[in-house]
């Protein structure tokens, strides 16, 4: 049978990863090219088109194919627009699923990097069967992605779910990219938890830290980690008001949409239970009796790189009936 | 024709307003009871009943009602009931809707009272024709609806939509009722309002102010909406705090679900541009560059009593399908 297979794509500022899915949701065929190195989008999806065609042939040719999904940052599900995203080369307004279906031939739909993985998980991961979810992206940046009635939720505009840039501290850290003071991102973030680590072995000149062994370049949110796992004690509370934080965050959200799940996911979720105790503790806290004891908070079952070329995919088959 | 009419009941804390309405909004009856007089709901419905009958009977009978849609506070709309409303005399959780079908012998179905108004304003006011938007009531307290896909985002477990009790201040007010720090309600409700002129008062002695010739117990929002319009600076500077804070956090509710509109029901809405201004200002101050300048900021077409009863009339036509 004819156009049984999806090609996913997740643009991330430094690589694209790529793959060809069925609708099980098995990859085939697997691949990644640089993002950074192509000036001009026109070169991105030439050279795009050249990593993927092999693939394309392997799996029977593009007739097999029924669409490609696309997640990117700024990504525009209703325009298929990559707006103004401050982490990739191509600046202002990029029509990429107009380029791309005319390149591929095929029809194709865009959504930002963390909606898709959003659909990813429902299709695939630990929000199977959930019709009220958030996912939250916990990497560079802090993404997110928001399931509601068991659709996704693109807004007005299809800019929702922009929760990394909500204020949770009102005149706190200024965001380094958007210049607003106190956003989630800053915060909870790999960005901020090296932030944060800076900001503790400054206050605390006479306390004792593995931290202090790491130059200041080198110091990065895997060597937080590192020190934290042999119980550094500024290290570990660098978690702990990390996962302060965005717990209450996480309960402004719960109290918005009442899902029934928080789905994390990302580089920070690699610090297990240093992060998921204070968030889920916190957010308890701060959450109105009716919530409390009820909502989910768990970390994505989707390993990262699959995750991503999943959920990419999972936008064909979420277009079937359009 | 049979069932062309509804029920719109809102129950408030104090007093519950009820109506029949037509399919095309239109009122044809309508009434009030004390809701705070009965301590047992099995005698309220007894009442509300017998206060109803007679216009039932003028419009023709139970056999021309559709349905009953009631509007009140922690109103669960899957199951139907209310639960643990601080505000009402009954405790614990209600089967209303099992109540209400049983003794009028008619469908009926509940939502909280903020997304009754949702519900109304998008079939008859400010939000006809959207699909994605976001009402925010400013009274005693802060309720909301949110409105995203066409649809009233009732959550995992029905109770969706608490924005009043995000917290918008961590450390901040404590509520006088949730016990939270920083939460919406305790500054952009009636009574926040009149602890913010208490507090100012209190930390600005040696500054005149028409809200000084007012007892502390007859200090009340109206009092201090009267003093901002005859530019009293302390009731002025009021209102500029309550739109900072309240526009703060619509930009944070802006970043989830990017509304088309945001619409803005209840007491403090009669301070008009007092309120709206820098309500304004601050949401759009905090909204990631993508955002600005497309969210209408829009106070309520519907006068408030009506409002309250189409609302909740209007359950009776969204369950039509069902």
């Amino acid at each position: 049978m004819n156009k049984q297979l999806a090609i996913g794509i997740d643009i991330g500022g430094t690589n694209t990863v790529f793959g060809i899915v069925d609708a099980r949701g098995d990859i085939m065929y697997r691949g990644a090219l640089s993002t950074s190195t192509n000036e001009r989008i026109e070169e991105f999806i030439d050279d795009l088109y050249e990593a993927i065609k092999p693939a394309i042939e392997k799996a029977g040719g593009i007739e097999k194919i029924k669409g490609i999904g696309i997640g990117a940052p700024n990504g525009n599900y209703y325009k298929g627009t990559i707006e103004y995203a401050p982490n990739l080369n191509w600046k202002g307004v990029i029509p990429l699923t107009e380029l791309i279906s005319k390149k591929f031939k095929v029809p194709s739909a865009l959504t930002n990097d963390a909606n898709a993985a959003a659909v990813g998980e429902m299709m695939y991961g630990a929000a199977r069967g959930m019709k009220d979810f958030i996912m939250i992206t916990l990497g560079t940046g802090v993404g997110s992605g928001i399931v509601a009635n068991g659709q996704l939720i693109y807004g007005h505009d299809g800019f929702a779910g922009e929760l990394g840039h909500t204020i949770v501290l009102p005149g706190g850290r200024l965001h380094w990219g958007t210049g607003a003071l106190g956003s989630l991102e800053a915060y909870a973030s790999a960005t901020g938890v090296v932030l944060t680590a800076k900001e503790f072995l400054a206050a605390r000149k006479d306390e004792a830290s593995l931290l202090r062994d790491i130059s200041e370049e080198q110091l990065n949110s895997k060597a937080v980690y590192d020190a934290a796992i042999k119980m550094d004690k500024i290290a570990m509370e660098v978690y702990e008001i990390t996962g302060k934080i965005l717990g209450m965050a996480l309960a402004n959200f719960v109290m918005f949409s009442s899902p029934e799940a928080i789905i994390l996911f990302g580089g920070l979720t690699k610090a297990g239970n240093l992060i998921l105790d204070p968030t889920r503790e916190h957010m308890e806290k701060n959450l109105l009796p009716i919530f409390q004891n009820k909502v989910k908070l768990i970390f994505s079952q989707l390993n990262e790189s699959d995750a991503a070329i999943l959920g990419a995919s999972a936008l064909v088959w979420e277009l079937k009936n359009e």
